[in-house]
């Protein structure tokens, strides 16, 4: 029998070039000039492929909040202590956090996962207990987790993806917590983009530029000391990643292979989504980049992914907030294709060279 | 007695800086990382200078699309012919145009004014028939309208927009429909920001190559003609600008007198806001640009007036439909101000360095 991660693997499937076809050709019947909705046309199009319906529906809509700590915090490659993870999980229990706003403004659902928060959680109904394991370990003492943690981490975002699919869902946007996950993602980042360390690293929630060198310092030694294989995805994760970023990989996969648009946000979800795009290439097609965020790795990532971002308004938050955003523009982007008038029920006079 | 537009020129003033810095103050209490909401943040602050509230508003939203013909049609300058105005209007009515959808995607109220559209109107309880005139004189053989039409039509947008804050509003956003006005666009933005015609003219609609350089000819040939003065901001409207764009003017003007936030569309709104700029430049503090079109007179505005789009998708339709989506980021800025817990309210731990 198939493990469930293969069978997720295997079903992910080439996008419906039909559809597509239909929606560029109702495109180009709305009351407006060809293709003077830029970039909205083109995502309408991709919705129309991802969900295989020539008029694709943004109306279910969820964002799926991962979070997880890091060993490596140990090193003081963060401004802030790891307690902040838990309490930041509580946060978005109550309904204060960024992302908090940002899914109430945009009517997403929101889905709070604890894949492995170094601290024992109050339970909350709200809350889904995933946790692989309390924390990474230290990248820099050794692997920070086992290639069997790090598959559990991917089936965990399988099948939360799933449940959500269905509950009804037509959109899912991804989202991080976890103190010292930048560090992770960086690590991520050089060796699955082939990028220098510096290059890919950043500032995270606002170290001080000293502190800046110290973690380039760190990630440099956590990848000499691992030697993570680019050609081995799970192996990578497994070496410098993390538990939420292994869970958002799942969602990425799962989603794709339920055929549901995988809205990215910033440089943590990036860094899952290459792990998830060298597991199975097929899955670039599902996403749809938010924004580029102001960690530097981020356009790196992107870019690598051949992903071009729809905002880009300086955010560094992470939780799932650009995700939201990207989530209303493919909304709107929807509505349009589905709710324009075309030039004939309108009664309007095409263009001079298009007339018959 | 003063006159209407002198009077709202003069209560044109500066933001209250009090409400900025409180909203500032409370903006780096929220639990995130100080700017990691990065644009959006800004925005914030801006509203709440704007409305002289620490908590901004978007809770009343409009959009007001103005409508009107363009004589220098008759020079060939555009892709679609005149009929397409009045028939737009209609599609406006009946909810089918792109501007009709996103704004029930941000639930703004639409309101749709008949500045000077060159066709004898149905009458509808949803249009306001403001008509200065059934279209602009062809701006190649002589002005394009009166200065006192010029005039009119900044009051006109003046009084729609007063209207509307009667009725309760907390943020405005300007569109534009008018076959031909890419090219009274284009000819304001050369006079008015010093640029070479060539630079600041695109193909509008859509037209081809060669007539982009028929297009760039009419333009310099109303301008030899008419010889606007950029040291006459009404004049340069009455010489080679629109209705719409002086009703957008005014609507600018008038928002701004009311500390109402403008979030301004693309080209067209340009146009009308280097106009209304220059009548008071304190304006310029009241504007959000939503976005840049590729139009590409249209970053040049921008840059003249000192404002960085939120946006760069594409898009080139007008209406309405790019200020609808700066709406939306205004609201969703306001909100995370409002709604976003504090580090004390939610017991989230501090930054190291910010620790007492």
């Amino acid at each position: 029998m198939k493990d469930q991660l293969t069978e997720t693997l295997e079903k992910i499937a080439p996008l419906d070039r039909l559809a597509m076809s239909e929606a560029r050709l109702r495109q180009d019947t709305l009351t407006k000039p060809r293709g003077s909705l830029g970039r909205l046309e083109d995502l309408a199009t991709q919705l129309a492929g991802i969900q295989g319906l020539s008029l694709p529906r943004v109306k279910h809509k969820a964002i799926i909040t991962m979070a997880a700590d890091h060993g490596v915090v140990a090193e003081g490659v963060s401004a802030y202590p790891q307690d902040v993870t838990p309490q930041m999980v509580y946060n978005f229990l109550n309904g204060g956090a960024g992302v908090n706003v940002i899914a109430r403004q945009i009517s997403a659902r929101l889905v709070i996962v604890d894949m492995g928060v170094a601290a024992k959680m109050r339970s909350n109904p709200r809350l889904l207990s995933r946790k692989v394991a309390p924390g990474t370990s230290n990248m820099v003492l050794g692997p920070a987790m086992t290639e069997e943690a790090a598959r559990r981490s991917l089936e965990v975002g399988i099948e939360v993806v799933t449940n959500e699919v269905g509950k009804g869902l037509d959109i899912i946007g991804t989202g991080d917590m976890g103190i010292g996950n930048t560090t992770s993602s960086s690590a991520i980042c050089a060796v699955m983009t082939r990028n220098a360390v510096p290059k890919v690293t950043g500032k995270g929630t606002g170290i001080p530029d000293g502190q800046l060198d110290h973690k380039v310092a760190v990630i440099e030694k956590a990848i000499k000391l691992n030697k993570p294989d680019s050609g081995k995805p799970l192996e990578v994760l497994a070496k410098v990643g993390g538990f939420e970023i292994g869970g958002i990989t799942g969602v990425i996969l799962g989603a794709a292979a339920n055929r549901i648009p995988v809205v990215i946000d910033g440089f943590i979800s990036g860094a899952a989504a290459l792990i998830a795009a060298a597991l199975a290439p097929q899955v670039k097609d599902y996403l749809i980049a938010a924004h580029v965020s102001a960690e530097p790795g981020h356009r790196l990532v992107l870019d690598h992914l051949g992903l071009k971002p729809l905002l880009d308004l300086g955010m560094r938050l992470g939780e799932g907030t650009g995700a939201a955003l990207g989530i209303f523009m493919a909304e709107t982007a929807a509505r349009v294709l589905s709710e324009m008038a075309t030039f004939a029920d309108a009664g309007v006079s095409a263009k001079s060279e298009d007339k018959a």
